[in-house]
């Protein structure tokens, strides 16, 4: 596979991209029987560079309803990430349901503001040309307003039906929530787990609502949550991350 | 390794202690400088049976503040669970804190009562007991209360201290938060995540309080997110699993 250098924040691609990238690695399915990603978690060992890499995989178990591999993003001889998928069929799940997480109250995305540039603190930060965001201009994340809370429009540029893979990226792609506690630094992610809970039912524009919380920084590490709805304000992913926060910028 | 016949809800070994025995081989640390499990994700495969079994080992990077590990279970040369750990120094973290969980209000150990066997639905439950479990007498779990949410004290039988294997085994110890919508059957885990935030400081009854909360089953596939006190109110650990609900009991 190639690292793209277009998803980057600062020097290092991110982190959601990176886990769509070696997801999608030997094809974006576990066979036809299979073609979701219903349950990701990586772990992260060192940032690569945008350039060639390897994929190695390990088959786990096939089963009926599940189909497990292990995944590895190997650059210049050295593991950088470590990722387990279980993939699944959406459509095929059948039984109760039952789901308290509404959306927020939100504007609608054409009356929110894109992303501020001052958030990236003067790192260049060519994610933001890949990844559209749109926040309520009236409370913009950047204001360390101490709620531990983020939320906004998101959608891969250009727009269009999100699929899986699109909900990876995109679950982690808004400003670390600890800028609201005055945190502006680098965060980078140690773990991270993605749960699809259900394909985007959506239409052309494309915009997902994205809720990223904080409840417990210990340490200076960090614990946050994400959830992401589509455009009918059904939950379409679960996300939550172990990072560190830095007092440093993104090299 | 050995697989225990005394830590199984049916014929079943729990999946916490699947995990806290895989994290716990080959050593309970990844080195002196790298004692506690920060961040622990499993897979379940297939559910091994008591008896031998073997942990496979793969390093993936050793470095200043986090060294990586992934460990298979396998039994009869097929692989049982997937982990991969990262282990660092919890008493080494330094850095801001900025915590929102804190713990419910509950009574304490002594008022609650012991776990009720008819959660069992009639199922053998050698893990009661390895673990207890106290729950508020007003309101068992039981009871369909259509909360999404079960809270008890639990411990390792016959208390004393716990520490972050034991965070492992109870944050998974509690019965599935869907019980509550009146939903008994068997909920096998396919994914666990296990955030250990703080070593536990308690005293010898050991005591920990544990709250498992469902906020939505979809197409019958849950995720419940468990947060663990100690005893001092401080949270110790978080963790998060996707299981898929079943309408029969445990095998």
């Amino acid at each position: 596979v190639t690292v793209a250098a277009r998803w980057s924040i600062g020097e290092r691609p991110n982190g959601g991209y990176l886990a769509a990238l070696v997801t999608r690695a030997l094809g974006a399915a576990a066979g036809p029987d299979h073609p979701d990603p219903l349950t990701v978690s990586v772990h992260y060992l060192r940032s690569p560079v945008p350039g060639p890499a390897e994929v190695h995989l390990e088959p786990l178990r096939a089963g009926r309803t599940v189909t497990t591999v292990a995944r590895r993003l190997v650059q210049d001889g050295r593991p950088c990430l470590h990722l387990v998928a279980g993939f699944g069929d959406l459509a095929a799940a059948e039984g109760p349901s039952w789901v308290r997480l509404p959306p927020p109250a939100m504007l609608p995305p054409g009356d929110c503001a894109p992303a501020d540039p001052r958030l990236a603190d003067g790192v260049p930060m060519s994610f933001l040309d890949r990844v559209e965001l749109r926040f309520d201009p009236s409370a913009p994340p950047s204001t360390g307003a101490g709620t531990g809370e983020v939320t906004a429009w998101a959608r891969l540029a250009g727009g269009g039906p999100a699929g899986p893979l699109a909900l990876m990226v995109l679950a982690d792609a808004l400003p670390p929530s600890v800028v609201t506690l005055g945190l502006p630094g680098w965060v980078p992610t140690l773990e991270l787990t993605v749960h699809v809970r259900a394909r985007p039912d959506q239409g052309e524009p494309g915009w997902l609502l994205v809720r990223a919380t904080t409840r417990a920084m210990v340490d200076a590490h960090v614990v946050e949550d994400a959830e992401v709805w589509d455009e009918r304000g059904t939950l379409v992913a679960q996300s939550r991350q172990l990072a560190r926060v830095l007092t440093r910028p993104a090299p």
